[in-house]
């Protein structure tokens, strides 16, 4: 992910890397950020210290772990400067800490930042809040390659939760995420979710709304990884200007 | 089409068959309109006579020709009866004159009545109007029967002309409606079309947005006919109240 | 079934309805078959009596329950008729009775009696046998309507197999059958299913090949249950003339 | 391509890159071949005189042009090497020029060199050979990224190339390649094409077969250009041994 964000900047006229940071020990510390990415050198060299990092950025895009992103939200916090989250897999503690970090800076925080997944998610609420739930069934099928270790994918889920919103019910409560064997007929107002896995698949999203006799489709394909360091840096421009605060890719793209 | 709407009406526990209309040496003149759907008798007999047919009708449910469907505009404007026009085809002096008899009663008129179609075109129009023409291309594909002697089908035209709107450019001078041979490259802004032949499809669209390392894919499949008689029959139960005026299918299912 | 069973055999030149079967206390029983299909008299008349139904048939199409299955496959042999089950659902009890039957007639038997599932599962077979495992994981899909109890499909478990028998494996031994939480990375060689319920769908089956790079995907989509009907009167047509045996629809269809 | 074909070498033990070959001015021309790949260094430098590159070698891969692809041909049957050709758009008088080639070494063509698409292909005609052209319709379906400049693609006539011969007649006189206004009714055995454009999509190819009452959609998703220099390298590793002549990544891939 590293290298992807290293790209999409080099490909963004209004983006400039200032630091690249890598955990200590790893391949790339002390090289050339641009080499490491395949770009020729940028003069950039790979840190494994967060404060040299960050030594004179606008923004931090954060692609990292739970504690990783704690910490980082602190330091953002403490030297104004914007923190945008792609970090997956938060406890609600951690989401607190990064909450708390929001009142001092402007963090951007979202399971997927690519464009068409944002839309989609929007288009999802906005079509679960027109069809009657007693007619329309709603499913969330995702495809992604045979590494992935856990199902359904976070973009599912995030998929799920806007079909309930537009029903205005609880995820939790109205989802079928497995079915074998004698199942019985389908329960109205369910969500259900169906995972693929298999190759190198980047992640495939449908969302199926399966009425009498018609049913909508809605998809989105990404092709390649860079899709979601773009949507970083895209977000990383945003911020600028922007009161403290913490905001989701909706916000940032402009789409609600 | 006939039988399609005597069904959903059967099946409609807010709406009966009234009157079932026929042209002229018709085979289903004078027997029963149930048996003819293959429902059961339901003591409404098929008539080529449209002043018995509309007789005591709240409302017509027009699947016709552009010539019938004008007089029919007029019958239903004089008898102060709704008038749900599902035929397609009409010129600008058709579309006029139903204009006209618009001004004395309630019209619904759309060129796909199914609750699937009608808010895929909101979706369609909502994610043209967010996504950048620069980095997005729009295509709409479209796959029927092999029966059918026109292209692309009204419907695909309709998705087309929601992205069109979202973008607020003019469809037709935006439209790319075949691809053969050396073409050069897609121009930026163009909204293309692709056409599907085969077997006895009912009817498929989709509407894709190809981005930069991503794609948005909405798509409508129509299972069987009876979806275009059962927005036909809502669109009658909704008209019911209106003041008189020209209404689209957005309006009965309160999606724009 | 039965109505679109008299609906295929009607609109085959090659074939002619001889007699009607419904289970005893059934509205239908007495009534003309044809006008029980919608499609006007045609002098059958619908009966409880196996031995009326079956009298002057060649061959006897038959989708119920396994009890009535067994019953058939006797006096189908007895009578040395054709015998076409559609049955799903059979205990490896009834499938030696079925087997012991066909010693004595023609008995076509099979999960799915539509050309484009046979086909499919061909063609699955083969692309199995010519991908690596170690490179290319297999993933069935299947969606159908809400009203079904059971999962995956009879067919996804006949497509699964065709790719076992193509990869020369077992596949009760190295099917996936659900995936939710922390399922750790995909199995090499396994074959994964996965199930879509919603609506109306009459039947929609994907095999999903994913290599490194590239995916193949091979479909089917069941537009209406008409199609099981005319694959059921093809293979009773086929059986004239056949030696006794226990045939499969790839002989009736001629692939394999 | 260059950099595909790098990389695909590297990640395959049976092979080695032994030259790198530019035209003559490109920049990477005296440069690390590996570095070139973002791969890191490895002893190879690019070079713009053919007999340099191909020194040492036992096989060319060649995604050049036809003028450079004919005289590499005669370079490789005069030093016995295999070639390995992935060219496209080489007329009749080109083709002659490499069949004459093929005599004195062995030579491995074919328009996509994609494992899935062969195979794919080799469905296609399976499936068109058992369908019949009276009841079945075809029609070939491709997107590609906006740049592309022609259409069809070179796969999606490959593909109608193997339903036709499926099917045993001419492609040529049987193609429907665009369909727009008043069409009239599909012809039967026709085989149609559609093409989608936009976005950066590497190469989707769907051949569908619709009957009455089902469909059966065969179709390949490309997610990156590796895999056509992946196929370039198996079929490098491949010819070894073999007897001069003109081989089809068919041959390589022992499907069939």
């Amino acid at each position: 992910m590293g290298q992807a964000l290293i790209g999409a900047i080099a490909n963004d006229p209004a983006a400039r890397l200032s630091g690249a940071l890598e955990r200590e020990g790893a391949d790339a510390i002390l090289r050339d950020a641009g080499e490491v990415a395949g770009l020729g050198a940028n003069g950039v060299t790979v840190t494994a210290d967060p404060d040299e990092a960050f030594d004179g950025a606008d923004a931090i895009l954060d692609f990292t772990a739970p504690a990783a992103t704690r910490a980082f939200a602190d330091m953002a916090a403490q030297k104004g400067i914007a923190h945008i989250i792609g970090t997956t897999g938060m406890s609600a503690d951690d989401e607190a800490h990064v909450h708390l970090a929001a009142e001092r800076t402007v963090i951007v925080k979202s399971g997927n930042m690519s464009m068409g997944v944002i839309l989609l998610s929007v288009l999802v609420e906005r079509a679960a809040a027109a069809l009657e739930a007693s007619d329309w069934d709603i499913e969330v099928l995702e495809m992604h390659h045979k590494h992935k270790v856990d199902a359904p994918s976070g973009t599912a889920l995030l998929l799920g939760q806007a079909a309930a919103t537009g029903r205005d019910i609880d995820l939790d409560q109205n989802s079928v995420r497995m079915r074998d064997g004698h199942t019985g007929p389908r329960a109205a107002g369910a969500i259900g979710f169906a995972t693929l896995r298999g190759g190198s698949v980047v992640g495939d999203h449908s969302v199926i709304m399966a009425g009498p006799g018609e049913r909508l489709v809605l998809s989105h394909h990404a092709e390649d990884r860079g899709i979601f360091a773009r949507g970083a840096v895209k977000a990383a421009i945003w911020s600028r200007g922007q009161a403290p605060g913490l905001y989701s890719m909706r916000d940032v793209l402009g789409v609600s």
